[in-house]
């Protein structure tokens, strides 16, 4: 069919070129030298110019109405690539280029403020660009519609079909057990303890590519490499890349290692069928932070987990693990403490960092809260939440990147991703009744084919709701994770 | 100037797409995961096709001509870059898109052809390809134009300005000088032993970062990685990276570090006024030659340089190094000693292997030699030229890439490095009549401020003879060389 070549043609032109900036990201984050960041910039930007008027091009946007209108015949992954360019090309083509310019100059100029204020605790001197980003973000959410809520446009930047309305309640599901849950496990403080640093990196480098190797990471199609924080992209169907970060004084390593590979594991197993298109990757940021979320915690930190791996661990670290028991090093690595920052929280408290944020930054769109006094407010939840004092901003409102980045509705992916995570183990469970002996056994080619077989071979085909619907048999529902958190902290 | 400013923006998105193209290829010799190579020529190919429609844009053409004739008020750099725009402009357009995608399918059948043929010692299964190849490079000088005879067109693609007759005439004045040497020098065999191997390969690469650090490559405009082949690539002013092998049985990598960094310096080094533009690299292949020549052979094996740098060799490699004498050591690394492979050829014989390559590929091209016949004719004139015998066609005519790749006239710029490295290096010690003292102080500041001055920082501001001629005050003189390798190996 002659529309649907010409459509794939150009997606596979565009999904090259897109994979080509991926590779000047990595790149950039990985190797380039320290002076070379503003050359780089500007071949960056140089492509991304090439890339959007691709991407607006009226003949593409032609050529996708044709194709929408002769819908007979199509295959389930023709019919999702029309509707998958017709969304990348109306999110591309609702933004005036005047606008888009404007904001990504904004975002330019903001990250090197941000950084500067969180170095010296000044709030104030970030305060007035990033009002710049609230208004500019509701700006933006004009321009892309929405049925109910402006924050319901920026969601669905990052989580397709998702609403202010539906995050608010899984919030609002989640946050008295949440808190209630974090007072009955107290505090971890006295296991927290005991760790016998250091590791040294190159140890550690070759105890987090074993962990890779474990859970079914093809080093034939991707690789592993340092970078200031780990993070995981593709470069193409076979070229899958993750980051890590070696603290010779922290074992993080090792669940940042699952952490990336869980993102790997997803995209190493799309189906071949769906490369060079919009479809051959991940469907949304929620979906892949499940997967993430999964291999990192509810595997990687399971007791059967550690009852299979403990042996090798202690063989590559024996001076930092001789001495500590297996019961010991699971308190350490299921200490339940509430504390500042977000990227450090345990798995009970996470999800409160998230609700802060979404709470605020809604508030921050709908004008009920003003930038000035965005850091008191901060402040009173987490104390409200959280039950800890915030010293500083630096460690308070200023921790993340999001806003400076002008990333307003990105915060609760994170939470959906948790959610979502113990909702598809409970569905591999019914699957793998013995999913406890399975891991204990190291038999993950078993839980990587399932999760495949459901979720990842599929890449962007079916809709996140859809996804989910298919695989656990409903829609998202807390309660799964909740049900995960009570027997694991509190039974 | 309006002309100038729009001709200033196309050269600058095209600079920048190449050095993106620069960055693909870098991480696919580097970095590229082994399953990954198909959709990474598929990328590439992609990238290929934008830049080639951006490169024969006949509003390009336009311009280009239309900034040739308003020639008034231009400074020097202007009228370089308009020469080279329309340098650039006509070897992309004159050869019709046709021959192009032709030209480069059969490169890529060829390629593996080759290897699989050097593998078996084949040189059959490779005849039929190599014909076709050679008949493409006949057509290719056809479309391109050329003054006197065909090969001096495909000379000119590396190296502006040089013709056939301006190499035969350089050979024909080493030819038998060259031959005289190497018989008196006689042979190396004696001392080129006593190497005590094994060199662990991170004491390799210390040590290689150490070398190229003194001789003043600026890590942070840099980096230095492995890879099968030692090469140097540019992806942009402040990003010039390096790489190298390490073989634990030999000490090749110091000279690899040296040659590959003599690149690198001279890229480093050029203007950042000529960022962007294509004047912002080093001229022509020739010149490019001579600087790493210079660095790897002129300096890195002279006997002042291992003054200054064989205590810290001894240092980093002292069960290696402890008990041979400094001038052992010079004489094992300056033996010679004629063989088989031109990449490993010492300084004496290296010229040979070159002239034996551009008799034969002029002979191809102008039908006085056929491709069936080629590997008689090449061993011949290794037991001629060289007094060797060569066993198998993959140690003899099968031994290079080039022919494989279709580079037919690349392989005299080799020797040209090789002369004009000489000549300038003797322009350096009118300079400084104390270079021995300079190089035995380790003062390589005062060298490569020198060459930065004379022909770094000119990028390709000035053509390769003109160059010459303001560096030395003389065009291309052979004589340089031969003097330099008497007073070397036969004083």
């Amino acid at each position: 069919m002659d529309i649907m070549e010409n459509l794939q043609t150009r997606a596979a032109e565009l999904s090259d070129l897109h994979n080509v900036m991926a590779l000047m990201q990595w790149d950039q984050e990985v190797m380039l030298p320290v002076r070379a960041s503003e050359e780089r910039a500007q071949q960056f930007a140089t492509m991304s110019g090439i890339v959007h008027r691709k991407e607006v091009d009226s003949a593409l946007g032609e050529l996708i109405s044709k194709a929408e209108s002769s819908d007979e015949g199509l295959s389930v992954t023709d019919r999702a690539l029309i509707r998958k360019m017709r969304r990348n090309y109306d999110q591309s083509t609702k933004l005036p280029e005047e606008f888009v310019v404007e904001f990504s100059t904004l975002t330019s100029q903001s990250l090197p403020v941000w950084v500067e204020a969180r170095k010296n605790n000044d709030f104030a001197s970030f305060a007035p660009i990033l009002t710049r980003m609230v208004e500019m973000s509701r700006q933006q959410a004009e321009y892309l519609g929405y049925e109910k809520e402006p924050y319901d446009a920026l969601l669905d930047l990052y989580e397709e079909g998702l609403t202010a309305a539906k995050v608010r309640e899984s919030f609002d599901a989640l946050r008295e057990p949440l808190r209630n849950m974090i007072a009955e496990a107290g505090s971890g403080k006295e296991v927290a303890q005991g760790l016998k640093a250091p590791f040294t990196v190159d140890e550690q480098v070759r105890f987090a590519d074993q962990l890779l190797a474990m859970i079914g990471f093809d080093f034939d199609r991707g690789r592993q490499d340092r970078s200031a924080h780990p993070f995981s992209t593709g470069l193409g169907g076979n070229d899958q890349r993750v980051t890590n970060r070696y603290n010779p004084q922290s074992i993080e390593f090792i669940f940042s290692a699952l952490h990336e590979g869980g993102h790997a594991l997803y995209e190493q197993n799309v189906s071949a069928d769906l490369a060079r298109t919009p479809l051959g990757s991940g469907v949304s940021l929620g979906i892949h932070e499940s997967q993430s979320r999964l291999w990192e915690n509810i595997i990687g930190r399971s007791a059967p987990f550690w009852q299979y791996c403990y042996p090798t661990l202690r063989k590559s670290f024996p001076a930092q693990f001789s001495n500590m028991d297996i019961g010991d090093f699971m308190k350490m690595i299921n200490a339940v403490q509430p504390g500042l920052i977000r990227v450090e929280a345990d798995e009970l408290s996470y999800n409160l960092h998230v609700l802060i944020r979404f709470e605020l930054e809604t508030a921050l769109l709908d004008g009920d809260l003003q930038v000035a006094d965005l850091p008191g407010a901060w402040n009173e939840r987490y104390r409200d939440y959280l039950g800890v004092t915030v010293p500083t901003d630096s460690d308070g409102v200023l921790q993340d990147i999001h806003w400076a980045h002008g990333s307003f509705g990105y915060f609760p992916t994170y939470t959906i991703g948790n959610l979502c995570s113990a909702q598809i183990w409970h569905a591999y469970c019914l699957f793998d009744l013995d999913h406890e002996r399975t891991i204990a056994h190291g038999d993950f080619d078993k839980i990587r084919q399932w999760l495949s077989q459901q979720i990842y071979q599929h890449g962007s085909v079916y809709q996140p709701h859809e996804l989910m619907l298919r695989v656990t048999g409903e829609e998202l529902n807390p309660d799964y994770f909740l049900r995960y958190l009570k027997q694991k902290f509190l039974a």
